[in-house]
C-alpha cells in the first residue's frame, strides 16, 4: 500500500480520494466541505474568468488547506463560420419553437489554460492542479510546477498515459468510459479508443510509473475496494457528490439523476466534445454525438437561448445533464458523509 | 459468501469461474480442461449443426462432468434482397482486390436455438445451458429446463437482467461494454445503453435475486476480487483463455491478440451484430459500425471468401479478431494453469 501513502503525499490530503471537478454544479464550497473532511476537494475553473478564479481561490483558502483546481488545456480551435451556421440552421426549428432569436455566432464557452490564469495561480497556488484534454503548453506547464503544485491530468488511453507520464505529471487519472461529463481524451478522438474502467486502469497501471487514480464508476465503499483492488492508489468520484448539500446542481437535474432508470451517452451537442450525461431530447433528436456540432467548445453557445427558455417552463430538454453511468452511490447527504461513506472501501 | 455457493450448486463446478464459450476459436477440449480443473467449461454452439453437437456433447461427456453449453436466441431475419445486395456492393472492390467470387447472397451463418437442438440436448443433457441475445421461446425453454439443466444468459442493462429473472433464469451473466465477441443485447439496439462493467455490475446486483456472473474486462486474480467486491457470485471470463494450449485459436489471430496496442472496437460488419474484436482493415474500412450489413447473422457470409484469401497470404485482414478491451491476462500455458491463476483472485 505505499503506492497510496505515495499519493496522498503527493496530494496533500489525508485519504486518497479525489472528488471530482464538475463545472456547471459546484464551485468552492463543495470543494472545501470534501477537503475539511479528509479528502482532496476540486474546484472546476474551466468556466470562470480570472476574476472570479482569484475570489474562489481566496474563498477556498480561508476555508480549508489542500485542494485541486481543475482547467481545459484544449487549444483554441479555429473558427468555420461554415459549420457555425449550419449548427444555428440544425437548431432553427428550436428557436422557433421556443420564439427565442438564436446567438449571433456558436461563440466560445470555455476558456483554455492561460498566461492570465498561471498568474492568477502564481498569486495564490494550490496543492494540486488538475487538466483536462492533456496538458498544457511546456512554457505554462512549467510556471504551474513552479509554483509547488503538484500536476496530474486524466488518461483515456494507455498512450495517453504513456504520455502524460512523459511530461512529468506527478500522478495520472484512468478515466474510464463510465465517468460523467467530458472526456478527457486528447491524443485520439475516435470513442473506439475509449475503455471501460476495469479494462482501463490494470493496463494503466502496468503501463506507468507514478500513482494512478481510477475514475468512472465508483459509486461507494465496494467500488473504492475494487479499484484499489485492480491497481489504483486513489479513486476520482463525481456522480455520487452531485446530490450532496453543497453542490449548486440544479433542481431539474436532480430530479432527473434520481431516477435511476435514465440511460446516459457521450454527446457533442452541449460543448463539441464528448461528454456523458443523462439522454434527454437534444441528445436524442441530434446526437448523442453530432457530425454538425462545430469544435468544441463552440458548440454550446448555440443551446444557451432554448436552454434558458425550457428551464424557464421546468424542462430539461436542452440542459447538459451530466451523470456517470453508476448513479447506485447518489444521496442527497452532506459532503463529509459521502466522503466517509466512500473512504470505508480504502484498505486499512 | 453464501452467494458463491448458491452459484457453484446452480452450476455445478467446484469454483464459480466459467470459462466464456468462444465460438470459431474453441471445442470441447477447452471447455474440457476448464470443467476438469473445477471451472465450468463451456461449449459454443452457436455454429455447429446438430450432428457435430451431439458428438461434441458425447466428447465433453466423457471426458468430464459439468460444463456449459451455450446457444445464440436471437429471432431469424426477415431476408432483404435489397440491403444483401447493398452489402455485396460495399464489398465488391474487395471481391476484386482478391480476385474471388462473391456469394450468391449473404446467407445465414449461426442457427439460432431450435426443436431439434433441444431434442439433443434432451438426449445428453448438460449441467448448464447458456443463452445469448436473450431467451428462446418459451416452448423451448420449458424442454430446457426439463432436462435439469440450469439456464443461464446474459444481461447488458438492467432493465435485460430484470427480463431474464421474470422468465426464470437461474443466473445472469452481467456482461460489462469490456467483454469481446458479441454483445447479448436484446432488448435495446442503441449501443449507448450499453455499460461498463464497473456500472452495469452493481446495478444488476441491486436489481436482482439470482446470482449474478461479471464478464467484462476481468483478467486475472485481482479482476476477479474486483468483481466479487462489486456483488458478483462468480465470474466469466473469454479473452484470458484465448492463447491457451487447449483453444484453436489461429496463429493469425494470436499474434494480433499478443500485440497489447491493438485497439479493439464493437462492429458489426461480421455478422450483422455489435461484437467486440481487435481493429483490422475491413472494419476501419466498412465500419466499424456499418449500416450497410444485413440483419444477424446474414453480413457474415458475404465476407467468408475474402477471409479465406487474405488468410491464405498471412492477412488477417477480413478475419474476425474477437478479444475483451483487456488482454493483460492472456498466456500461452494449459487452461488449467490459467483457471488457477484466475481462482486465486476468488474470496476465501
Amino acid at each position: 500500500m505505499h503506492t497510496v501513502a505515495k499519493l496522498t503525499s503527493i496530494l496533500g490530503s489525508r485519504l486518497p480520494i479525489i472528488q471530482a471537478p464538475m463545472a456547471g454544479v459546484q464551485d468552492s464550497r463543495l470543494a472545501a466541505a470534501v477537503s475539511n473532511a479528509g479528502g482532496l476537494g476540486s474546484l472546476p475553473a474551466a468556466m470562470l474568468d480570472t476574476a472570479t478564479l482569484a475570489s474562489e481561490l481566496a474563498a477556498l483558502r480561508a476555508q480549508t488547506e489542500a485542494f485541486n483546481v481543475n482547467f481545459f488545456c484544449h487549444a483554441p480551435p479555429e473558427r468555420d463560420s461554415v459549420r457555425e451556421q449550419q449548427w444555428l440552421k440544425a437548431l432553427q426549428g428550436y428557436y422557433q419553437e421556443f420564439d427565442v432569436a438564436p446567438p449571433d455566432a456558436a461563440g466560445p464557452g470555455r476558456n483554455p489554460f492561460s498566461a492570465e490564469i498561471a498568474e492568477v495561480l502564481e498569486a495564490n497556488p494550490p496543492a494540486v492542479v488538475s487538466f483536462h484534454f492533456g496538458l498544457p503548453d511546456e512554457s505554462l506547464l512549467v510556471r504551474v510546477q513552479a509554483t509547488g503544485a503538484a500536476v496530474i491530468s486524466s488518461a483515456t488511453t494507455v498512450a495517453e498515459a504513456r504520455w502524460l507520464e512523459a511530461r512529468g505529471v506527478s500522478a495520472i487519472i484512468a478515466q474510464g468510459t463510465e465517468a460523467g461529463g467530458h472526456r478527457g481524451m486528447f491524443l485520439d478522438s475516435d470513442l473506439n479508443s475509449q475503455l471501460g474502467t476495469f479494462a482501463l486502469l490494470p493496463q494503466i497501471v502496468q503501463a506507468v510509473g507514478v500513482p494512478v487514480i481510477a475514475a468512472g464508476g465508483i459509486a461507494d465503499a465496494a467500488g473504492v475496494t475494487a479499484a484499489m483492488q485492480l491497481g489504483a492508489s486513489g479513486v476520482q468520484v463525481g456522480t455520487s457528490f452531485l446530490l450532496c448539500e453543497e453542490t449548486a446542481t440544479s433542481s431539474l437535474h436532480r430530479a432527473v439523476l434520481a431516477d435511476v432508470n435514465g440511460d446516459t451517452a457521450l454527446t457533442n451537442v452541449f460543448s463539441g466534445r464528448p461528454a456523458r450525461g443523462i439522454c434527454n431530447r437534444i441528445m436524442r433528436e441530434l446526437g448523442p454525438m453530432s457530425p454538425l456540432a462545430p469544435a468544441f467548445p463552440l458548440a454550446g453557445n448555440a443551446l444557451a437561448p432554448l436552454r434558458r427558455a425550457a428551464e424557464a417552463i421546468g424542462s430539461s430538454d436542452f440542459t447538459p445533464l451530466w451523470s456517470g453511468q453508476n448513479r447506485t452511490g447518489c444521496a442527497a447527504i452532506p459532503a463529509a458523509e459521502m466522503l466517509r461513506r466512500l473512504a470505508a472501501g480504502l484498505p486499512d
